[in-house]
């Protein structure tokens, strides 16, 4: 991924944010059947494994060969910014068009688990993790499903852990802009739907030029 | 990308407003340096070519050989499907949590254009269609820059088609679900702040098991 000095991110935090609030993660690999992606929710843990799983129905985990490098993406809200958001435009008329955007690029090497522990461990983090934020202490939990429905359910899954080893990110919020037009950028987002775009770049302030 | 038959998305006109909808896409290569995969926003013409463009410090157009395969990926809105969001649920209890997307990979082969004239047209393209979204009949044109920045703007980027040879899609909505269960489905993402979302499920109705 071409990353420009001013749109790195190297901040954990950020990164954690973009996982954490984007968690339908891009799994990518060269297989013997050809590039492929399954798009998959991932838990990221402290110590950077990634944890989720799949339907046994699913190619992927006779695709993948345990021990093979993935690519994880994750990716947050995007949006255009046309050249009309910079108040700097109406003076000097030397701005183009480009897209704001978030993302995180995680290579790591997939294991596939088998067993019921591991199946039960994931399907348990990922559902705490989730239920909690739509249903709070209301939350549905796998005790609620009747064990047999629970078992078979399982039956029809793998769980997977990817070891993360390298991880590049970007934010591409205009913090590369003055003052003025990082502003107009901002609320030109948030005009056109962008709210959450607008929010991030606000976290990213202007005149960072990199080098 | 694993596909059960009731969320195959065969439908060109669902499929092009997925495109439509969500445009940056993520542009995946298997190189001499390993995975590599990058977000741009790409124009879908209606023959299957695509067309963008990129920095031209952007290593992708060196680590990409002309005529290679690349794995094009457009994702629209997704959230977390609760169990709680159905009403079957208090009845019988037999539902696990899922995640609902809208997801389309295309195969083509790029080609890199180095040439004034592809490069304006590249971003001539891509300039109307998001200005007219975005600003209307006062959209941003190429005219609006002064002559010498366009140049060299225009000399910092490559412009590139992908010829598009199979496309997978996917619409994973609820519709796998009964009436009463896809409504609630319904309900539910609408009411965790994903509206967008549960608009794409009402247009793909319950019931259907496919074989």
């Amino acid at each position: 991924m071409y990353i420009p000095a001013h749109f790195k991110e190297i901040d954990p935090g950020e990164i954690a944010a973009v996982i954490a609030a984007a968690p339908l993660a891009t799994i990518v690999a060269q297989t013997g059947d050809g590039l492929i992606a399954n798009h998959l929710p991932l838990l990221a843990t402290p110590d950077g494994t990634m944890i989720g799983h799949v339907a046994l129905a699913n190619d992927m985990h006779r695709q993948i060969a345990a021990g093979a490098e993935v690519l994880v993406i994750f990716r947050g809200d995007d949006g255009y910014v046309s050249p009309n958001f910079y108040p700097g435009k109406a003076i000097h008329h030397r701005h183009v068009p480009t897209w704001n955007y978030q993302v995180v690029h995680s290579y790591g090497t997939i294991s596939w688990q088998h067993d019921d522990h591991a199946k039960r461990a994931a399907v348990g983090l990922l559902t705490r993790l989730h239920e909690r934020r739509v249903n709070g202490a209301q939350g549905w939990r796998m005790a609620d499903a009747p064990a047999d429905y629970m078992a078979e359910m399982l039956a029809g899954i793998v769980a997977f852990r990817i070891a993360v080893h390298r991880t590049l990110a970007k934010s591409k919020l205009s913090q590369n802009r003055d003052a003025i037009d990082h502003a107009g950028a901002v609320a030109g987002l948030a005009q056109t739907g962008k709210a959450g775009l607008a929010e991030r770049m606000r976290g990213h302030g202007p005149g960072r030029k990199g080098g």
